[in-house]
């Protein structure tokens, strides 16, 4: 990361100046963390985005309207159940989930952001949320960071953070996030959480676009089943403890060393989710060039990241680029195949209408790396966009329906 | 079947009067019949569908061709090999398949329908497929129906084909299908392929148009693993041997009997495939209703088909309807929760905003079924979609991904 504006820096979500957060079992899942608290001791600005799922969990819905006005300064979020599907009661506990946080920490209820994760249908337990947010109120500190990203995993294999710093002016700005894996939750529903704070100060309208710009180039371009989610949800914090200028659009000096941190604080978190795709063996990047829009390229790219024939494949190291060709060609019937070149872990298949001729050692060979690389270019624009996803394996099947299913 | 204006009958696709066929092993699949023929002995009204990928094989674009003036007389089909993402090499290989069984039937080149289901980007090895031509030719009869019905099998457990006959005025018309299934094809593609017989006299513009209403409801309402081929062909002639009055539009005598008997032999055909989906277990038909359209209601019912998550789910056994949550919430963001009704196994699990609570072992019970109805009311329309499919299981990853894979 030579070339970028920031240096990654040890420390968790609470590296950031003025936050605290602290991690507790309230027994929804039996000897586990499930319930994270975190909090800003001064207000901040705040922006999230959710998923567009019809069916979206209630939490969603709240913080929705807590971030409205671009402020917040606490995150409460349990794991376990999801509080999706879950009608008028749902919605009643997860405001209930924000005002119980709210009286502990002693700010404003609409300054709490709600989320949840875990089994759909399935009401929350609220006397163990509410047990735990007492507990977790009282533990509030900067120690153990690692804690609250560990309270927010469901079948993740790894907690997922990263944190890094950079300069605006003569401020030294911290951001941190955290996120959970596009898995799913025994015994039910995929959900992608992320959360990240910043001690910048930077006014919530300029937030709230860096963060939705930075959402659709990083998880908006990932993939594990192609399943959304009926919780996704990614929500950052800027308290400007930093006490940097404050950063008031695009064109304001540091907001370029921003933009550069945040994307690689998504992207690099992203791709630890695809890397922690359930039953994942592969890390699979798909780049889509020569497309007529961002969109066009995107569409096709997610296309070949959700095909499952690709998906088994890849898991089975072989080097099946027709079934890349029927992937691209199913997302386009328009498409001219003329026009496309397919290349598969650096080896070229198919360009000029014709298929090219490779050495079968070569590719078997290329397969057997842990990362493969799909490179499609449609020679009909300029756009480009890259999607990342994993393989599809036996213990997917396994996670899903196996035993415990 | 007691409503229906046709009756089953045994027999195959050379029931019908005036057609011939038969089954060969050319040299491409070891020690398997890979090589059909079928003719009819007189010219008939043709129609055929194929793939929209833009990827699709040279076959298509040659029985595209061949069907443009609604008139042909034989289809030529071999497995093993697709002829897709094959180049100008390709193209002059379909044709030349085209070529070969018109000169051995005596028939206008034109006339000949081709179809290849099999490996992508492999070029078919002309002088077997030109040998097993000429044996095809030398040995077509009536005898042995269910050997043409084997020979375009790929990953197929069991053959398909089905057949039913109806009366035209005095005349007895028969009408009789074959099909391959959508599964994989080792090591690379799924395709399913149609072939329908009938000595009904037709007008080539009304069997076009019934033909593409019939594979709308069947063929186009199936999905096993939601990877749409290269080589998908459905393909009709109606030879009129069985001297009925020609039917020239939908207001002809004996055209509802036709319709009905055409609805049924593409349906039959389209449940076998699912039944036989690669791995599958479970048959599993999801049924939209209250759409706003037939379109809308079987996008809904496509998406939830092909959910992976519900695949699983119905693979372990589990009563999972959050996951039908959230797949139709995925499938259209603007749909109002409140409105919707979901139903699974025949157990209500979401109605009028609010989960409905059930016994725990009745929808355990329910769940162990080899057949699963997903049943959802959206409450906006009065649209409804039917679709099939089937589970996701290990087996399928074996195959797709496994040791030949």
């Amino acid at each position: 990361m030579l070339d970028q504006p920031f240096t990654i820096i040890e420390g968790g979500i609470t590296a950031p100046e003025g936050f605290a957060g602290a991690a507790v079992c309230c027994g929804i899942k039996p000897e586990s963390l499930d319930l994270m608290l975190l909090a800003s001791n001064r207000p901040a600005a705040a922006a999230a985005t959710v998923s567009r799922n019809a069916f979206r969990g209630a939490p969603t819905f709240v913080t929705q309207e807590h971030t409205a006005d671009g402020r917040a300064q606490a995150i409460v979020c349990n794991s376990g159940i999801a509080n999706s599907a879950t009608g008028q009661q749902g919605m009643d506990n997860a405001r209930k989930m924000a005002a119980l946080a709210a009286e502990h920490l002693g700010v404003e209820c609409i300054d709490v952001i709600v989320c949840s994760t875990g089994g759909i249908g399935q009401q929350l337990p609220m006397d163990k949320i509410q047990g735990g947010i007492t507990q977790a109120a009282i533990r509030l500190s900067r120690d153990n960071p690692e804690l609250l990203a560990r309270a927010i995993m469901t079948t993740d294999t790894f907690h997922k953070m990263v944190s890094v710093q950079f300069a605006v002016g003569e401020a030294t700005v911290k951001m941190s996030g955290i996120a959970k894996g596009a898995g799913m939750i025994c015994p039910d529903m995929a959900t992608m959480l992320c959360f990240i704070t910043t001690d910048l100060a930077i006014a919530p309208e300029t937030l709230r676009t860096a963060l939705q710009q930075a959402v659709a180039t990083s998880f908006n371009c990932i993939t594990v089943d192609g399943c959304m989610s009926t919780n996704d949800t990614v929500a950052i914090l800027a308290n400007g403890a930093a006490g940097n200028e404050e950063i008031v659009s695009a064109q304001s000096a540091g907001y370029e060393e921003f933009r550069a941190a945040l994307s690689y604080v998504t992207q690099e978190l992203a791709r630890m989710i695809v890397r922690d795709g359930e039953g994942a063996t592969k890390f699979v990047e798909i780049r889509v060039s020569g497309a007529t829009s961002w969109e066009h390229a995107r569409r096709i790219a997610r296309h070949i990241a959700n095909y499952d024939l690709i998906k088994t494949a890849i898991f089975g190291q072989d080097f099946n680029w027709g079934r890349i060709a029927a992937a691209i060609g199913a997302a386009d019937p328009e498409l001219d195949p003329n026009k496309i070149t397919i290349a598969c872990a650096g080896i070229t298949a198919w360009s000029h209408g014709e298929p090219v001729s490779f050495e079968e050692a070569q590719a078997k060979s290329a397969m057997q790396g842990d990362e493969i690389l799909i490179e499609v270019e449609l020679g009909i624009g300029d756009a480009q966009a890259t999607v990342w996803t994993c393989d599809l394996t036996y213990d997917y099947i396994e996670e899903n329906a196996g035993p415990d299913g």
